[in-house]
């Protein structure tokens, strides 16, 4: 059954969790350009990461093409192999996707996110030529449904969502938005308006920001169509670290970014609170981004086993609310066998010479500059420089 | 070469991470039994966990034979099928090692760790036969080197080392303990003599505390070698997690043990500055325990890489302290590709309503408890149990 | 010069501090009732305040006779000995004033705030009653200007501002609210304009909220002000405590209020801050409510002592940032007598099992209730006690 | 009834607060020189506030004549006023203090410091004379008993000891240290041997650390007094600020000191767990230094007031353990009247950038210049900073 079916019919979708984060960690990609040329250079460890996924209960295994347009591999040209051709990149990770789905009972969805182009200023046709490169190999390839996701401006989005249209295949299309808009100050509202009648059958958000901030974004997205008498499936895919002290432009300005996220990371109970809100705030495509690991995906099926009428393959592994820690010989840690005590349990850093919140850096706290942002003309990478030094 | 000349030479060695956390994670270990079986079961999820410690610079590959000892095995019955033999469990992990090891230039360790036999009394001949079954299968499979780890009670290491040693290979030997000594009061100094005496030609510690922690120990061995004027190498397989509020039986007794430490995970910067204590300290075998993943693991090979004369293969995905930030598109990020900045970053949890320390449970706030425990007759069970009822 | 010709000459008006707190700390006012029959009880604990803060730069002393309205007293009265009547203690209040003020150059203000016969929903004749007693007594003793404060309800506040204005006095108005307005949901702005219309020279905030909270509340004031056309001048009295974590009724609703603030406690140079902040806003009156102390309001005139060209007489005892340290024997603390260190300084609580902030009881959690809140129907005892049991 | 007469039944002794802290936030007192010539300048301040310290339960009133020393203010001269000779500061501590113990049943205790005479390695002779000197306006004015307190070297100490008991009145001794003993290294076992057998009649120790650490050093402080089998009565006066990451020297050390420790101050809750611990050890003259404020003290009465058989005067101004919130309008603030929710109180900081932990500066992290500390040698005021030079 395809996802549009799936949804339809009223079940829960589960989503994977985050492919450059969990890679950067197993020695696969790099921070900063985040490129996945491991799908052509390490494919075993894209597989295992996909097979985890899939046991951990994933009924979408995303190709992991994030970033993999071209414009963006060139960009990054001297980290990535000049042998390994965006369409290179693209076909084998959509023939990974594949098998490891064929394992089990999950689709594949093909992925774009956003490009240079955009952000360089270049025009409408030239930006959807590079989403269409990509497109073209998932029609190949005959993923089963496409997810634009990862952008900041919904006009990117927009266009993204037009060529995948041009396939006939189900959208998707997510941002990674917070609560107070894109960046040129559209309300999430609006964005979801917009990509809906862009053709985008799932909307929703995904990374930049902690499940929290996610499901009210995806909040203002649901209202803003609800107004617009719109219809569309609602899809959140978060960050799986705590991020309350997050600018307009999430996690990326936070000084913790990329390396020093470790003490923010959830736990499986968090995301167990996580998934029942969505759940409860009628989102039915239920996944993560960066961070998410596969307890994670796990945690959102088992939290929601009761809805669907099973548990994923990796619940072999693992009991429910601790209780694989009631025949331990301490008493003490036997009486962590029981849900309000994970429930309830603040826990611990261990790090009592560091804050419990940071202030963003960059936009997050020069508001004359993310003035300017808003406007269009400011994005260029040489303009955002300057006005950044003025700020200064 | 083997361990001791690779040692000898003043080589520094890489340990791996910890298997039993990471591979939990990732859906095939149960927490509580914590035991082996992924080898028969999901030996494909074993062999890509190995590879990518190889990658990240390990040089020694431990068989994945954590409480497979076959007394261990039966008690957890209900966790492990009852194909799975202890046999079984050990023969796979050793020819797992055994192919990733010859990827690269990795030695393979099998590895015994304390049993639940000695916990409740049984004697000497009948720990040790325990011993000698794990023992038999890694000289069939013909193992590099042996080791002996996690023990809370350096009598059981002791005889761990003793069986061991019949086979004629190099031993290495780590307690689970901290500067406190083991659990029946014998300091890390007279620890080490008595290992060292047994047999044993690298001593130090694995689990259970914090880097930080664990070099303390290691320091306190080292002193009591000294005294005693015996010579031994030196060994760190620390925790990857911030444990400053431990108490005398470590992690497990703190309240987010085992499903709410992620707070406490290490940064690779927190490694970096590990490794290099370590090194400093003298210690030349080098790695992690539980919590520990390929990238902590990398950190450690690139901090000691001016020593060692090269970077491991995963550094092709990772630029020296952050510099793969220089061309991020946002000058603040670009701020970032320094040294400095993550060497004084004092990261944040995002968690304002969590506390940052905990108080242990257990032995850890109980001193009467802890006297008690100090005698042998208070180890079974049942004695635990109504000993702590009496100090509640 | 009256309060008016030293605002309207441009000078700047420092404020007291909070006399129900301090005193009950120095062991004069009980907790709870907080009514001020130490005027009468122990009149030398009150004079020793106000000529602290006298000594310590305040130009306006308030008489002390917080919720000294008769309907308070006589609710209160089984702390309050019955021979302490309204009037006595009004008296005594204005008479101490008086004395201390005539030790320097301070003008004495008749303070009336907030009355339970409001709060039971008594009509406006009533209420206006109560104001006018106090008043009486006010005028009998000649104070130089009048102070409505203390108002969670701009209604109440507004019939407060009528009475006094009947005296001829100048008259200010402070209310207890954040931004989010008063408990009928009437915005800042629009609680500003209503105060001066009814005849208040000088508006703005006190108690409730920290300092930066506060300013926020008196920027949304100046800015109602500003769209309506209308003048006033600006008064700001906050909380000597930090409460980032505050609902809209402010620091009652805290789990730490009102006997486990302490570690919320700001310093001096948090207050210097907050009067530089003040000043750029272009408030003029600024003092301080709860929590500060002495050594607060010395902050305030050392701030601006540039401004207004003299340092208060307290200033003998303390050095401007820290200067007094650089005789200490220990060259590391000579190294704190500087600006950067106090101004960059990120103190510690020394308190590693609490968090860093806290949910706010009632209200502030509960957002049903808050709703009925503002229905003025719901404001009675009764009323609101049901309310809260439904909504838990 | 003299100091000896009511240990000796076996009552209990309150002590009284910290006059340099509570003086300089009410702007009488200087941080830095912290010398007490307000009993001159302003007797009204400092009879006030022992006026408070007697209502909330003091049974002694010490002399403010915290380092009235001749040689102290003669060294701080540029602060004091020079006609404010030695002796006119110490008689006029004294006469104050005589006037306020007459308002109940306090008695006064003349008080003696450490001297700069010693710091700069002046001979015994020279030391003792200048305690001879305060000495002799005790006499005078014929105070109760003596205190020597706020030592850093268990030498001088011993000294100051053998010229107070040439009057012929008792003498407690108590010393600032911790639980690793004194400056040179001396033990608190040693130390309380030494001051008992120099005729210290009541040992312990005051200020620098707070009262768990404190408690910790009486401890051993009763240990080494019982090794030794000696007898003397024991006596605590600790911060009133949580210090737990002080190093040897304690809260000066700290880079919060002096004007950044608000976070760290004591609840009332804290003191009477405070009390009830020191009772339990054995101690029964118990008291406080910096940072304990009069409901601090008035806590340690309410604490112990089973045991005394009356509470303070002050607590007709407080109910036990918060039942004065048992009228409170919300429903929430009356959940507070009770033993349960303060006992149990975790308070937030309202403080999220802040760490909850500071390193201390000095010989808290200099481990080689603390060594060479211990040498008398290194005491000097230009040795100290040429190591700490090194040191860096």
């Amino acid at each position: 059954q395809g996802i549009l079916e799936r949804l339809d019919a009223g079940e829960i979708v589960i989503g994977d969790g985050g492919f450059v984060f969990a890679l950067e960690k197993r020695g696969y990609v790099k921070a900063g350009p985040w490129t996945p040329e491991a799908t052509v250079e390490h494919p075993e460890a894209v597989r295992q990461l996909h097979r985890e996924f899939l046991r951990a209960g994933s009924n979408v295994l995303q190709t992991f093409t994030f970033y993999a347009s071209e414009d963006k591999l060139e960009n990054r040209g001297n980290y990535v192999a000049e042998k390994l051709s965006c369409q290179k990149v693209n076909e084998a990770a959509c023939d990974i996707a594949r098998e490891v789905a064929n394992e089990g009972d999950a689709l594949v969805a093909g992925g774009v996110s956003q490009t240079p182009s955009y952000l360089s200023c270049k025009d409408k046709a030239e930006v959807k030529a590079v989403f269409r490169k990509q497109l073209d190999v998932f029609m190949k390839k005959n993923v089963d449904f496409l997810i634009a996701e990862y952008f900041e401006h919904v006009e990117e989005a927009v266009w993204a969502v037009e060529v995948l249209k041009e396939s006939g295949k189900p959208v998707a299309a997510t941002m990674c938005i917070g609560p107070e808009g894109d960046m040129h100050g559209v309300t999430p509202g609006q964005c979801a308006v917009q990509l809906v009648k862009a053709g985008a059958s799932i909307v929703g958000v995904n990374c930049h920001f902690d499940p929290d901030t996610c499901l009210e974004t995806v909040r203002l997205m649901k209202e803003g169509l609800q107004a617009a008498k719109l219809k569309a499936h609602l899809m959140s895919q978060p960050l799986a670290f705590h991020t309350p002290d997050c600018g307009k432009q999430g996690f990326i300005d936070l000084p913790e970014f990329p390396f020093g996220l470790e003490p923010r990371i959830v736990t499986r109970w968090d995301i167990q609170k996580y998934a029942r809100k969505a759940y409860d705030l009628g989102i039915r495509y239920i996944g993560g981004c960066c961070g998410f690991e596969p307890y994670h995906v796990r945690a959102i099926a088992e939290e929601l086993a009761s809805h669907r009428g099973f548990l994923p393959e990796a619940s072999e592994k693992h009991g429910s609310w601790g209780e694989s820690l009631s025949m331990h010989t301490k008493p003490w840690v036997r009486a962590r066998a029981r849900k309000e005590y994970w429930e309830n349990l603040k826990p611990a850093s261990g790090r009592p010479y560091c804050p419990s919140m940071s202030k963003p850096d960059g936009w997050g706290v020069t508001k004359g500059a993310r003035e300017l942002m808003q406007q269009k003309e400011a994005t260029s990478e040489q303009q955002l420089k300057e006005l950044f030094q003025k700020q200064k």
